[in-house]
């Protein structure tokens, strides 16, 4: 790995307790870029920008995805990542779907511990605090011909993150726009997924919501996922969430709450959710919870569902009666090393590179 | 405007008889930025690189479109452009698809034709020469938040171009993988819609075949794109072509293909195209020509159709008994002044600017 450590840290002008979420970045970032066939060296420079022309790839034709990762700092100062091999995985599985060179164990986790150890003081310790860290793979090369193509750059960059989303929200259940196609690219993280979602979530703010929970695009009968996040819907005291599939990501998050659920003994049923069977829950009064998951907000609870033009309400639980809530808290202090980890999920980041 | 001409002009270095096209550049490119709710100056300046992070939302989130089109010389060195009105009416569609901001006629016209008219010494003249030129619109915002953007440049580059892809291909008719959702973005020119489609592209040639003519994701029982053209079908002497929708972009060359071959006299049914009518239509001996339509190709051919693991072949027309290759010459003659223009489509690019 090259190291090029900043000369000009912006570190003095971090406030931890006042700062903006995705646009306030730490100090470095890893850029490997790719050509020729195979990835370069991994460089840690300091964060600040390339030089790209119109004609990049990455922005005529969309060969893009990403990860959404944390790091945490516990009351001592230790440092964890969560469970990185999973967005390692995921990354490729994202790539492998775009057309996209796969990267390395090397490049993505030695990278990315790298960047979290130099950038160690970028952290917020405290409840809910972390930094958000963003690895991404995009085509660099100038070419205007709709193809594969041949340069590429694999990046990391990072934000300090605190908790946000913390009010309950209303969400339309969509009964026309769609973010997946079968047969599409809905389980990568793909950079024109998210552009494709902007428009519709804006109608919806217009009628009144938050988000939008997607459903098939064929039949609009079955939940697929929510906003940006994976769903989970309580009925009673039984926990579903729709299984994986090519129109359906695989959120790490999403795995780390069934863990966490199964283990506080709840029932976890991964099966297709009827629209159907969740409105006639809130009908009869069975259908406890809806919620969303998600590495950035962790989770959103929703307090009403929009379908057919009416506006559902869902009961307002407390923290301890919230299944949502509650594995929340279970994930949160595991992540942040309040709690044992039985699963083996925190990576400690150890201090390899003296800090800047 | 501002015009910064170049002073390295490489226009000595460009060969029109051996050229790459896609990746040579004329010698400027247009550009515009987007901020506090604004576009600003449309400015003029050399091709060349600008400078982004890779925490650029435009490759985080895919908030990117674009449009295809292209300038004729004539044999007496006039530049024209084609049907440009419906490029600016497009691009402006996917923006807002995209929840991008839409650009005035004067940054995109005034912009093109002053592109055009300084890089006019790069359209190579005779048949099917022209300059591809690549309008677009992306996110520059740096921001790790999946929202809608603040930033946004709109940019014109433009390459050399010549004709292409003049052997005819075999295509696989997609049974699994798809290109756009009903209430997805299929029917804008989104960046992610050209990165989806590469993976499942990768693997119809892996089978033998060129492109994929693609199907509906529901059912894979109707036509809908081939490549990234649009297709037509000719049974007997009548044409087919689906309509456009959400899911079927509505492209220039096809609604001129239309008009043409009305002028004509042939019978054309825009309706939807269904996969066992195609099929069968083959297997009596009345499929006689399946093409797909686009800027870039204008047209290609289809030799052969791949279907549940069949490679059904197509009857090799002559250029006179082609409907395809008719309708294809008329169209370039019309773009490249050797034909009368009755529908007013040609718009001559005036000399406003001195050519460097």
């Amino acid at each position: 790995m090259i190291i090029q450590k900043t000369e000009n840290s912006r570190i003095s002008t971090f406030d931890p307790n006042n700062f903006s979420f995705g646009n306030t970045f730490s100090d470095h970032m890893i850029i490997c870029e790719y050509e020729n066939g195979k990835w370069g060296d991994v460089k840690l420079v300091p964060y600040g920008p390339l030089l790209f022309t119109p004609a990049m790839m990455g922005v005529n034709y969309g060969q893009a995805c990403f990860e959404g990762m944390k790091a945490y700092k516990d009351n001592n100062g230790q440092v964890f990542l969560f469970r990185p091999e999973k967005n390692f995985e995921r990354i490729n599985k994202s790539a492998k779907r775009l057309a996209m060179p796969e990267v390395t164990e090397e490049i993505f986790l030695d990278g990315l511990k790298a960047l979290v150890d130099i950038d160690r003081e970028w952290i917020p310790q405290g409840e809910g605090n972390s930094l958000y860290i963003r690895p991404l793979i995009f085509a660099t090369e100038e070419a205007l011909k709709a193809r594969v193509a041949n340069k590429y750059m694999f990046a990391i960059v990072a934000t300090p993150a605190k908790m946000y989303y913390t009010e309950p929200v209303s969400v339309k259940i969509s009964d026309h726009y769609s973010r997946a196609a079968s047969g599409g690219v809905g389980s990568a993280k793909a950079a024109g997924n998210y552009a494709a979602s902007f428009y519709p979530t804006q109608l919806a703010i217009d009628e009144g919501y938050d988000q939008i929970i997607w459903t098939d695009d064929a039949t609009h009968e079955y939940f697929e996922e929510s906003g940006t996040m994976n769903v989970f819907v309580r009925i009673n005291d039984a926990i579903f969430t729709p299984p994986t599939s090519e129109k359906i990501l695989d959120g790490v998050t999403r795995d780390s709450f069934i863990a966490l659920a199964k283990k506080r003994g709840f029932e976890v049923k991964v099966e297709a959710i009827k629209v159907k069977d969740v409105i006639e829950a809130q009908k009869n009064g069975t259908l406890k919870e809806v919620w969303g998951v998600g590495t950035a907000v962790v989770t959103t609870v929703f307090q009403a569902l929009g379908y057919n033009g009416e506006k559902l309400e869902l009961p307002r639980l407390s923290d301890e009666e919230s299944f949502a809530v509650t594995l929340k808290n279970d994930l949160v202090n595991l992540q942040t090393n309040l709690s044992e980890d039985p699963f083996g999920w925190r990576v400690l980041v150890d201090h390899a590179l003296e800090t800047v």
